[in-house]
């Protein structure tokens, strides 16, 4: 089966499959606030169905996940194409240029909610799909489509799902399209992701905020009692402290060092992008192990107290600290979360520590069968070589798929790098989209011939 | 002159004064807000001229001055009564029992915005000198009267207003009747104030927020910049350690300590009031050493990153902390900004040090001119002897007066210690008002007896 007539069918039809994206992305399905996600659900196994796979709705405690096959290519591979149709809220609407859910074309950019993260990308790959059974009436290989409800809010139910859907999940490799290329608009194939844990700390110190003058050296102060309690957590020199919490991290192998010493680093261009001068400390790690191979503790937020106008004198009686910790290979968030309590109760007893949700980091070979298959079709469909990644510094429940199913995964992302995913103005180039559904058909033609 | 009689026409005319107290308070005069400044100042001049006393309206370069004067005991004592007439904001309004400017009685207590902090104090001592003039036609010293318009707002014009006037001002004794009397009940003489210095922390490291995941380790977090900043300032031992910090401290005296180690102290029933179970760090001093000898460093907020529901996996690229230093005698606010300005400069360069307004300490000492009459005043007009504080842990602008002036200053508190103020359902009870006018009309007495 030839890849070059179902290449020249995407590029005849670029136009007409970014008007179907922007149909797609016009209907909201934002998870965290319940809004619009069977709509969307159910619209998809419509598209599904359109295109002649089997596809249906399947419920969870959650969100339902929308799961489709093709298998209609025995003895050939099958890969699992990951995606989720859930999308962030898109708050604070007054930042956004055009209307989150009006998708519009600006600068050979559609801006809307999604577009980027994930629905453009996983619409490309059904754009891919589509266009070759258009032009081959077949597939170069067997395909599973899952896409999720509950993606941005922590995938709270796919590992459930997926430990009860093992023979349904059965496939050779998962691929996800999500999150976005280099910076440089160079292509990416990552082998991993971090994983994550979360957590809180509360602190209350008296029934109620006192006066300073009145009360200062007599009560404790919360918020003095949470800078300690970080102190002892994550010290001046950037070196987390938490008791065990390094032990079993899997170090990078030759390969992975090897491959991360070949990435491309453009410092000045992101300090100047973003706006800052040094990286975080510890100084005595390259950029891209700090990414990939150290875990992180990162305070998301600290609240306790005045935070208005002005001075006020008041000694606070209670402060919360939001923290996430980004977990590499051999790290779970169970071990790490029971860590931290532990840390806690020795270091400042009555401070609440409150375990918030998790996600297990996941790491393939770089030499993982197919890797240059992957490689190879990514070329083809970008137009560039891609750059291999040992893992991502992001989350992403890769996890349920190499540590419950035992099947590899890898991530190639589409999207441009500023798709301010997350943010407003949200945005996707149509040139990514493009080349995205050309990766979709060039990925499933090669793993296609790599079985033949 | 006999101060009997003057207690009689007191207590004879209870009922009305408290009328008249009702009559006062409802007039809102909140400073931070100059809502009803003008109104109040007015109002009393002409109370004060209503009383026979020479009395104007000062204009500041902020709010105006109530000033007043009898000069008609030649070769007696002048003592300058200091109070101010602006009140807090009232706001939350909600959790107010009845509105803050409709004074209501319930349960022998007046329920109002300013009534015990500090209209029902100054009050009181307006209706002594009305009582002495109506019984005697004459007080038994000379009197001035000085009501400030934004003691509340920290009195930034106070100081510039006395080196301005300094012969109007001249006294032999500054009395302020502001604050609680002691839990017990017992009244307060105090010879001193902490000082205070205020100021703000701000750091930015980016020039967004970042996902904590493509930026964990690579973008430094703000919240962790200053978290670790304010551990170099004050350690988990509770120990200050900024440099230079204690340098001038002027240690208590002999009958600085022989008079606290005389104060009473009931810490289970302070603890079960407070909900709280162990005193702040260092534990190696006494209650009120810590109260009256030891500055303070507290942080009364800190903000950065999200501080919604849940989590959220963000990196926070600005974050600001406001603290008070409460400053004890031989410390100023100008010495003690620069050194913490040193401090962050040292530390953490990048950090933004924001100077706030700061007032001076001030401590008399205990066996001063007019000590012992002030007890026996206090004594006859309460009823109970005082408890001799060598300083309260708040801060007045007494070091106008002190540090300026060079005029002896006391407090001597006519308020329950529940008077709630600053907050909802400020209160005086009747019986506080009523001994407040009492002891206001002793230290008239008092003060002009022992200069025959």
């Amino acid at each position: 089966m030839s890849l070059g007539p179902v290449l020249a069918h995407i590029d005849a039809n670029r136009d007409g499959f970014v008007r179907r994206l922007i149909e797609y992305v016009r209907h909201p399905s934002i998870s965290a606030q319940n809004i619009g996600i069977q709509e969307v659900s159910k619209l998809l196994v419509g598209m599904l169905k359109g295109l002649d796979l089997a596809a249906e709705v399947i419920p969870t405690h959650g969100h339902p996940m929308v799961f489709a096959r093709w298998d209609g290519a025995p003895g050939k591979p099958t890969v699992l194409l990951y995606g989720h149709y859930d999308v962030q809220p898109p708050e604070p609407l007054e930042k956004w240029t055009s209307p989150p859910f009006e998708p519009t074309i600006r600068d050979g950019r559609i801006y809307a909610r999604g577009v980027g993260d994930n629905k453009g990308q996983h619409f490309a790959q059904l754009m891919a799909i589509e266009s070759h059974l258009a032009v081959h009436g077949r597939l170069p290989c067997n395909v599973v489509m899952l896409l999720e409800g509950e993606e941005e809010i922590g995938s709270p139910h796919c590992a459930e799902f997926v430990r009860a859907n093992r023979d349904l999940l059965k496939a050779d490799l998962v691929i996800t399209a999500d999150g976005p290329m280099h910076p440089s608009g160079v292509p990416i194939i990552s082998f991993g992701v971090r994983g994550v844990a979360k957590f809180e700390l509360r602190a209350r110190t008296a029934k109620r905020d006192a006066h300073s003058g009145n009360f200062g050296n007599i009560l404790p102060n919360a918020i003095w009692k949470l800078v300690h309690l970080l102190g002892t957590m994550k010290d001046a020199t950037g070196t987390i402290t938490i008791d065990g919490l390094h032990d079993n991290i899997v170090p990078p192998t030759d390969l992975d060092r090897a491959a991360v010493a070949r990435l491309p680093l453009d410092l000045p261009a992101l300090q100047e992008e973003l706006g800052f001068t040094e990286l975080d400390a510890p100084q005595d790690r390259g950029f891209y192990e700090r990414l990939m191979f150290h875990p992180t503790l990162t305070i998301n937020g600290f609240h306790g107290g005045y935070g208005g106008p002005g001075p006020k004198t008041v000694l606070p009686a209670e402060a919360t600290v939001k923290c996430d910790i980004r977990l590499v290979e051999g790290q779970t968030p169970d071990d790490v979360l029971a860590k931290v309590a532990a840390h806690v109760r020795k270091h400042a007893p009555d401070v609440t520590f409150i375990p918030g949700g998790g996600m297990l980091p996941s790491r393939v070979p770089l030499d993982m069968p197919f890797a240059a298959k992957l490689r190879e079709a990514v070329a083809v469909g970008q137009g560039a070589e891609p750059l291999i990644y040992p893992s991502l510094g992001g989350s992403l429940p890769d996890y349920v798929f190499t540590k419950i199913l035992g099947t590899p995964a890898v991530q190639i992302p589409y999207a441009n790098a500023d798709e301010a995913n997350h943010a407003p103005n949200e945005n996707l180039t149509l040139d990514c989209f493009h080349k995205g559904i050309r990766t979709g058909a060039a990925l499933l033609a090669h793993l296609g011939d790599g079985a033949t």
